[in-house]
């Protein structure tokens, strides 16, 4: 006589994608069996009458995948850009709009003006877009404050998101994005109150889950970088960074020295910044979205991320300057179109690699026994059309910690 | 004393994006009064006074732009190309795809073997996600067929839609999309057929509005397009044609012969193309989906259609393809950034110019008195903003004829 188990919630009737190991691993016609908030057991559904269901739920068909993970972004801001984008468009140079006290600066200069309350609200609004085509985890960074109280604002928004939508919220304190204007000429000084004053205050309040900065020769050296990842990692936080965006300044090595959970961008990453990423097991996030918009032609190196098995995640950037993506999945799309990656690599890069980027993958990106009860159930037949479908909301239900959203 | 007209349903609490003539025409504070199906006045809601509307409802905030218009669809299909486009990506070449039956005649065979009611149902779930985001009207071509019954058969399944969905449905015959298997050797045959026997059914059953053509070196000679235009003159049925898309063949001047009512793609439109397209009223529909996903370089000649005043529509040119588009809101975004339209030229190229390459521009694509009530509202500041956001699905209500959707 078979041993009956309990669960809470049998879920069944369609495909499940895992994931598992960032592949596919399609099991056919499969059940996910939930108690509370986590997965117990994952398999055919022929062999789920060990369960004894307290619900149970058939999909009808159609595929289920883990829950989308969009690990960076810059969701919260104040105003957007959309005046500077058709500005743009009209044949105002950049330069002239630079002068004009445009570019990242009148978003830093919004934000400044912008109360905690209507950070949040701007941001959530773009929020529930983002999350309503399957995602269930986003990061978001601060880092358009640059001065103390509008970096700790910033953060808090994120911290308040999190208290209010189904989903996990992950805060990133990036107040290393850009020089202040009040440090224009002086910017170690404002790497030194980074270190000293902001990042003490940000994990005393826990107001953070990680720290990122911008290494690039329009923002900062990576002397500077390695100053603001000391002082994180005397805090015991985690580091990340935007590295070869634009140039090759051995963004991807530095973060991999400092064991980084991911460096983002990596357009101009050699092959010894990805031989040391590989090394220390630091995630590579790609972000086709800025690509795209700026018409930048440098691909990033997805060649040798798989031959060095750097694992690959994809990410919105949703942010007003060069990204102002509201879609996880148009981003697959991308990461395939414009950087030449598979469909089942662009699909582990927005759910397991994603989840690793952001130190989750033991808990998240993957349906298997043990890790939260995070997935979508779409009406397609395979998963390479959440790929291939160009754009609009392709209908999904959402369940994030084992209840339908 | 003002004299006091009745109304039956005003609309205020926005700013209205006219798109008069094209262009923003934005009235500040405005209001739209309806009657039956029909808008009968736009104006400054301080000027509403002189209606008694017998219903009144207030947006809030946010702009009102016409109800979007994408003028060039292929959304009824068999089967989907999401395989193909994964093989693809997984380094197999288009000839060993081809070789194996893939490409275009994949989805012939796939239609061939879809019922009415297959055809209806697929198309339908595409069709849903595309009208979701403020479509109206919609545009969608035959030539998955390539046999009469089943050319017969998509046409019937458009007009089906037609009846279903809360939107205008136009249907059009291009049976001259590709070449037959069975014509291989002998295309002038086929072309026979949909001349003297396809297209006489067709304005028999009135089962299409416009006749349209693939003018390509892969497709039809432009001697052979013209055999197809002239029995459709002939029929009474105006035309378009799918032209210099991959090569320069003259086709913008060919349908400019015929006043077609657009030409499509015109990534190789030569300047005497636009010169005879200017003349003839023909409008350019630009589809950016294709050149994306195909990675083209040669971006049509934007500068020389607003030279010699050629409308610019854009569409998604939805197809199983090269173009699994499914949001006309992204085309907007990509005829800017790979294109170089403004904003408000994108947004009149969904708008005005998309009803104009229907032949529908007397009664859509702007916000007038006369012209029917067909607009959406969008919980957003300024109309560029439709076009700067990337991806994800902007909340908006939809009025069709009059009624919230
Ligand atoms: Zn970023
Ligand atoms: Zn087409």
């Amino acid at each position: 006589m078979n041993q009956q188990r309990n669960c809470e919630h049998l879920w069944y009737g369609a495909d499940i994608v895992t994931m598992r190991d960032g592949q596919y691993n399609i099991i056919k016609d499969g059940a996910i069996a939930v108690d509370g908030q986590q997965i117990v057991w994952v398999g055919p559904y022929q062999e789920a009458g060990q369960f004894t269901p307290q619900r149970s739920t058939d999909f009808g068909g159609g595929i289920v995948t883990p829950g989308l993970v969009d690990c960076h972004t810059h969701l919260v801001f104040g105003g957007d850009r959309s005046h500077e984008f058709e500005q743009r468009l009209n044949g105002v140079s950049y330069s002239e709009i630079a002068a004009a006290g445009g570019g990242i600066l009148s978003t830093v200069r919004a934000t400044r003006e912008s109360s905690l309350a209507q950070l949040v609200s701007s941001a959530r609004h773009r929020l529930d877009v983002l999350l309503a085509e399957g995602v269930t985890t986003v990061e978001i960074k601060s880092g358009y404050g640059l001065e103390i109280a509008s970096e700790l604002r910033m953060l808090q928004a994120i911290r308040q998101l999190g208290q209010q939508v189904p989903a996990q919220i992950k805060a990133t304190c990036l107040a290393a994005h850009a020089v202040p204007p009040e440090y224009k000429q002086t910017p170690d000084e404002w790497v030194d109150v980074i270190c000293r004053e902001l990042l003490p205050q940000v994990a005393a309040g826990q107001l953070a889950d990680a720290v990122d900065a911008f290494c690039e020769y329009l923002a900062f050296t990576p002397a500077q970088v390695e100053k603001v990842f000391l002082a994180a990692q005397q805090l015991g936080l985690p580091v990340k960074l935007h590295a070869e965006q634009l140039s090759s300044l051995g963004g991807g090595a530095l973060a991999a020295r400092f064991n980084a959970l991911s460096a983002d961008h990596l357009e101009y990453a050699t092959e010894s910044d990805i031989a040391a990423m590989a090394q220390s097991g630091t995630v590579a996030v790609l972000l086709p979205g800025a690509f795209y918009l700026l018409r930048e032609t440098q691909r990033p190196p997805v060649a040798l991320f798989r031959q060095y098995g750097v694992p690959m995640a994809l990410a919105s950037d949703a942010n007003p300057g060069t990204s102002p993506a509201l879609s996880l999945r148009l981003m697959l799309n991308m990461g395939c179109t414009l950087f030449g990656m598979t469909p089942e690599e662009a699909l582990a890069g927005v759910t397991l690699r994603g989840a690793q980027a952001l130190g989750l993958a033991a808990s998240l990106g993957s349906l298997e026994p043990g890790k939260l009860a995070d997935f979508v159930h779409w009406p397609l037949e395979r998963p390479a059309e959440l790929v291939y479908w160009l754009g609009g909301q392709l209908p999904c239900r959402v369940i994030f910690r084992g209840e339908e959203r």
